[in-house]
């Protein structure tokens, strides 16, 4: 077989980590798999280095601050390589440029294009565990490129993909996919099966677990994807093209806290508007998250979206530029909110959820400032610090019915 | 003018030494020259990267170092980037593969052997300022290979000859080429001159202000080396095809303690031994420093060689593995040694200067272990311990006689 391996930040916080993650790879390869590993930065070093970087310009140039970010991965797989070695197996560390991964011109957040995967053959010819970059990539400057938070989860599926592995392990520090974050809500319980659209959806409203492209990718390309942890020889979860999936109401609850809402009041209701302004936004490389339209005063409309904290600054100064083109009434912004969401496949047959869902966060005496919902699932925002109390709320009133069926 | 200048770690240790070597930039852009930079890593990362490796494992590999190492130069370049976009100056960073600096393929100790600079000139063209990593390049695998302690220099010179700059200055923390190192011996005389193959014996003496590879390119392709200090505005030294030398008998006394030493004792005397001893070394890429050559006992010859002490223990092994064909009786080593040496172009024409030399250890009372001498340098070992102090013993006598004069 032909493993993809990945090996997040938490998973290589310091040395005993780094040892403890080449054992993974050094099982694999021990049951005569070829072995391809993807590393992310170790620990907070992606954090530490932004935090450099503002110190010596606040406003430093995303070409260079992916320049810079670059060196946490180098330094995550020559170590690794090292401990391979040590540990008595033969490992060979590349960069994005050695590995040939070739993404967008767009730097902080490029999207993998291509992968001409030669010299990651040879090496594996040559029977070494090849252990490559997570992140990062080379655009048509042959500049270094980032591909945004999680990244490396879609590194890997790209190489997967060009390597037409068997499967892509991503190792992290919790045991697989949660009904919820268990680090947020203790009673949360582990998936043991997943399809790709739910896991898109998951991943889509914040569970950081995996990165929304990487399972994009392994859908489009069915590459079997397994999250476990990294510290323990748990099942973990697989997400596939599974068939029998878990009846369950519910499958997951996320809360994803770097959310901004901006609210675009008294736009022109005229036709186009909204085109005009998500493409201008999109044009400006701004993702934005759940969108809601309601109705104005005097044939007017209001907008709201939300999207990352880091953007808004930009996406105000980008609408106010845009004033004349745009002409709305106002703007109103807040980033002290969070999201809340449920996602399953049941729940655009069964309206009971929805009702479920806004019946525990009623009885908190917590206030929804947004709802968004699709097919499989439903988002609220609520201020910042009332979320984990949702949070659990939802969850609690959930897991409790499903016990009581 | 095409000014390319250079930055040791020293000059970029942290944020406000980075804005400081910034300044120093800024000023020769504003003097309407087109400006390239090199840059070392800061402060002492390189020793702390060498020291984590060495954590994970006391035997890293030699390609895994260099690309671990490599990540020290990236954050230089990409910050002094920031730093300057930050001063409101225009700059892009390049690392070795995108500056295009090819080196041979040892690891830790490469040899740039071409400089292909389209993607520099083309910087260039668009008016900025291009900050270059010093110290690595890439070798004929498309690997990560670094150019040995000081290697910066020599990057920064093959990029000045690739670009035909009109000057290379070389930024440290000192200000400029002193009769011996003012952080060793106070009363040391900055010299304001000095020719390539001057400058050469200094630096191979172990005055680590220059790398030795550095000057031997600058006087191959004549380029201008200036040498001066990154935290003020004093003149430096000038280092070039300087025809008015300054008059005296020593231009300088350096102290190398990165000096282990290796005696072959009783190395069969017939013709080619010599050869097949060095040969045998330069193969197995280690570089020896000063050899001597004695007559041994019965037939035999004894030959001792100095070498940097990072590579004794490999050298020892190599010439044990090698005794059936080379045939010596024993091997002796000791790594307490230390280099003293002054060069000056009197030293040659004026035999009292060994004997001034010699005389001021003595009157120190230290024991002189090993001496080489040739045209213009005397060098001589002596216990690590005692070197400072015969350093400016030595020192002072010829000031005082200099100054007497």
């Amino acid at each position: 077989m032909l493993i993809v391996q990945k090996f997040g930040g938490s998973s290589l916080a310091n040395d005993k980590l780094i040892f403890n993650a080449a054992q993974k790879i050094i099982n694999a390869y021990n049951n005569k798999n070829k072995v391809v590993v993807i590393l992310s930065a170790s620990g907070n070093m992606t954090d530490d280095l932004i935090n450099h970087a503002s110190k010596i310009n606040f406003n430093y140039s995303k070409r260079e601050l992916d320049m810079f970010l670059s060196t946490g991965e180098t330094q995550s797989v020559a170590l690794m390589a090292m401990a391979l070695h040590k540990l008595g197996y033969p490992a060979v560390s590349l960069n994005c440029m050695q590995a040939g991964i070739f993404a967008t011109n767009n730097y902080n957040n490029a999207r993998i294009e291509k992968v001409e995967p030669e010299r990651i053959l040879n090496e594996l010819d040559k029977n070494n565990i090849v252990i490559i970059t997570g992140f990062q990539a080379i655009n048509s400057y042959n500049d270094i490129v980032t591909l945004g938070r999680g990244g490396s989860d879609t590194s890997a599926v790209a190489i997967a993909v060009a390597l037409n592995a068997d499967v892509c392990e991503i190792y992290t520090d919790v045991d697989g996919i949660y009904t919820a974050d268990p680090r947020i809500i203790p009673s949360a319980k582990k998936i043991s099966q997943i399809n790709y659209d739910q896991m898109l959806e998951l991943s889509s409203l914040g569970a950081v677990v995996l990165h929304n492209r990487s399972v994009e990718l392994a859908k489009k390309y069915n590459i079997k994807l397994v999250v476990r942890s990294s510290l323990n020889d748990n099942e973990g979860t697989l997400i596939g093209d599974v068939k029998k999936v878990e009846k369950t109401l519910v499958n997951g609850i996320a809360v994803d806290k770097n959310v901004a809402v901006i609210s675009i009041v008294g736009l022109e209701d005229e036709p186009g508007m909204v085109f005009k302004l998500f493409s201008l936004l999109s044009r400006n490389k701004i993702s934005v998250d759940l969108i809601i339209q309601s109705i104005g005063r005097q044939n007017t409309k209001d907008i709201s979206f939300t999207l990352a904290r880091e953007f808004l600054d930009e996406t105000l100064n980008i609408l106010e530029r845009n004033n004349d083109f745009l002409r709305y009434d106002h703007l109103m912004s807040d980033e002290t909110v969070a999201k809340l969401s449920i996602v399953g496949s049941g729940i655009a047959s069964n309206p009971k959820i929805a009702m479920m869902m806004f019946e525990a966060i009623y009885n908190e005496g917590i206030n929804i400032k947004m709802i968004s919902t699709s097919e499989i699932k439903i988002s609220i925002l609520v201020n910042e610090d009332e979320v984990q109390r949702a949070a659990e709320a939802v969850h609690k009133n959930f897991i409790d019915i499903q016990n009581s069926k």
